[in-house]
């Protein structure tokens, strides 16, 4: 009988010029799946090169996080943004990426909206689909990362290649909605190791006590969490303990 | 005997969310390549989307125009950025234009420097070479548009594709540099086009009255002078009335 | 008898580095107030200090115009920013106008919100209190321009000095709310001046026929209408002719 | 006989929204002035005033740290803007720092630039007289705080207060002029706070171990270092003992 897999995805690359934010050397050793800031919420071009060679040295995955361009607000408000210029902007910065990756010999695995973004595009199905069609042409086969919901069962029916997932380091709603802390504030690491091992098995208890399904292929820790590292070890080892063979998801093509 | 070609490409795309710049629909119907800003000094993602459209509709060469990240001073301030900063910079901007030429399937066929970022990489022969050598996993074959120097034959030394070019609408001085204005403002058209088929002829005379070699493949005009459409006019029909074609570079691959 | 006096103001220094919006020179021969962008959704410290110039050459008053921070979508998007963050912006802006115009020995007169700040703060009776009140230690005795709203009433009620205005070249919806385009088109200056007028006497006629009472001592404008400057130069002949003498508000202090 | 004095300042408010730069609660405990950054190289409007509020709270002396429009670069790029686009450069950002200090009934006690646009305060004595003078109708009074130059020179002889400053935290070279660091690593703080202590009596040893005069009255440590409150509490304990008291400068008005 083979071990089921689960990957633990982390946003990375979340530095800008003299300012640092996350470890992510630390952070590299536990996680499988690497999602690299873009330059408009956070990145800039050299800490996304140097975040995709510290991805490649680790033997992890790589693939984009792009957000608003919203420097200011760190990607985490909602800009009413139209639906076209988002699709822009999301083709704009994992172009970015690829441009860089490409120089360093980097394959991009995924697409994972941050924040705010993130929050807009599983409540989109329209929006989420076009993103999804928009990035192949770029990024053949390439899916798109994001929580199991209703938008990303349009994207599914729409033939085109999707990761669910979900934080196990947030707390959910009765909907399976999970509730954004404004600034990410430390967290016991084996209360999230709970969870994380809860969705690794497909349910996520809710705030209310209520179990939600929850069929998520890949957990997410966020990297700017004061003891991120302390919790991403905890993620892996509980995950481990219980019998799951960590590994980036399988692509499409 | 073949007709000589030569091809005539100006900045377009330097529009910037509300602001408008140039008159690129007008532009289009005399030139044969488009250099588009990728939003470092200009452009953002729905103007480099709509640029690459436009591009394809008028039957023209679309490249990316990358400069240095300089809203407020449009790439034309020398920022001593490092040279590992430059690559990363250019790759990023690249990339991104590549992200939604990909979505309109358009192909990308030069990268040519904007600016204060051209003056430097003319200036650099080292620099030149790594940013022609990094573009090409991202763009095989595809080549970097600059003036005839020391640096362009260092990159064609290294084996690296090239188009030489260089500014109909400027003057040069006895070096043969050419000498950049601050702001562009409206020129003679007819003096444009006469320096523009002398160039395509291989020559340039400097401000000085000394003739200089200048062996190009593309003579430019620069899109945000006042009168632009005008001068692309007047370039155009001088070219082709002295029995040129004009015609975008053929790519080495 | 004394002649009724209205005030005319425009949005002014909309231009931002290689960028221009507006003609500013020739709209100051029309109206008597401009409000001056101030970085966020357009200007940049060059242009704040020429339009500061500009309006002291033309004899007109000059205030803020603060705006979201959001170059890219020109201050027109409903960022979600907090409202502590929204009064420091608010402050920010104003006091880097009034930095730069100390330098030319201009007062400012006056400081009014910019688009969707402007809609924004005519729907927050608190957030405007808020930001009148913590103006004043910089610019004693300067109003806040805005709508004659519930939260212009309330910012009265708190003995704070407030400028009611509203913009002639809107529709207006039953409620009275003005409807933004997204981008100005140009309009028929006679009836921009008809409504102006209508709102000099007190009233407005909103697009389903009723009217309403419009108590303002100042109409707007705005500067980048296509047509911006016919309009303005018709607006102020219209009040002219039917005897209303056009100056800037009186401040309290 | 009176105890000589001697003012202690450091760089302050360099976080910009979601990263955090520097410890500042801790380093007000040592310093007596601080020098809040203004937007343009770090700082945001809310950094901006709660720095102006600890600065407050702390009982130290506040000023504009004024830097170029690049926060990609941290303000340590030299931007080659005109003198004129300087000029509204630290007017804007010093006059949006007095907004938010009226707000919060903070006087300002000092203007000192920041990085790159230091050093070239400090070799452009015209520059740096045109911006003292330029300042005077925003904060009457309030001097320039930069290094003991020429350029000081310059502005002392038109008039206009100042403050001779210079890094204790940085090597000389044999002309007097700090040696600066691309990135600021962590220091001994013993040597930083020896060599305060000969700065506050008037000398310096350069690299080549010449013992130049240095004239200062205040004494800078880099917040940004990352032992920078190591450092200034080994500085502080070092003038004390010395003999002398820490104090912000007297301002002229």
């Amino acid at each position: 009988m083979t071990a089921p897999t689960i990957d633990l995805n982390a946003d990375a690359g979340e530095s800008f010029g003299r300012w640092t934010l996350g470890d992510d050397d630390a952070l590299f050793r536990y996680i499988t799946t690497a999602n690299i800031a873009c330059g408009y919420h956070a990145g800039d071009p050299a800490t996304m090169r140097s975040s995709l060679v510290r991805a490649r040295e680790a033997g992890i995955a790589a693939g984009a996080h792009p957000g608003y361009p919203d420097l200011l607000g760190f990607g985490r408000r909602a800009l009413p943004a139209s639906d076209s210029d988002v699709v822009d902007y999301v083709l704009y910065q994992v172009g970015a990426l690829a441009g860089l990756a490409a120089a360093e010999g980097v394959p991009l695995t995924h697409v994972k909206p941050h924040g705010a973004l993130m929050g807009r595009i599983c409540r989109s199905p329209g929006l989420a689909t076009t993103i999804a069609r928009s990035l192949q042409p770029l990024l053949p086969g390439v899916p798109l990362m994001f929580a199991p919901t209703e938008a990303m069962r349009a994207v599914t029916a729409a033939g085109l290649p999707v990761v669910p997932e979900n934080a196990a380091d947030l707390d959910f709603d009765r909907d399976g909605i999970n509730i954004v802390e404004p600034v990410p504030l430390a967290k016991d690491p084996d209360a999230v190791a709970e969870r994380a091992l809860a969705m690794a098995r497909g349910t996520v208890r809710a705030v209310d006590g209520t179990v939600l399904p929850m069929p998520v292929r890949s957990v997410c820790v966020h990297g700017d969490r004061p003891n991120a590292v302390a919790i991403a070890a905890a993620v892996r080892q509980r995950l481990e303990s219980a019998g799951f063979v960590l590994s980036a998801h399988k692509q499409a093509s």
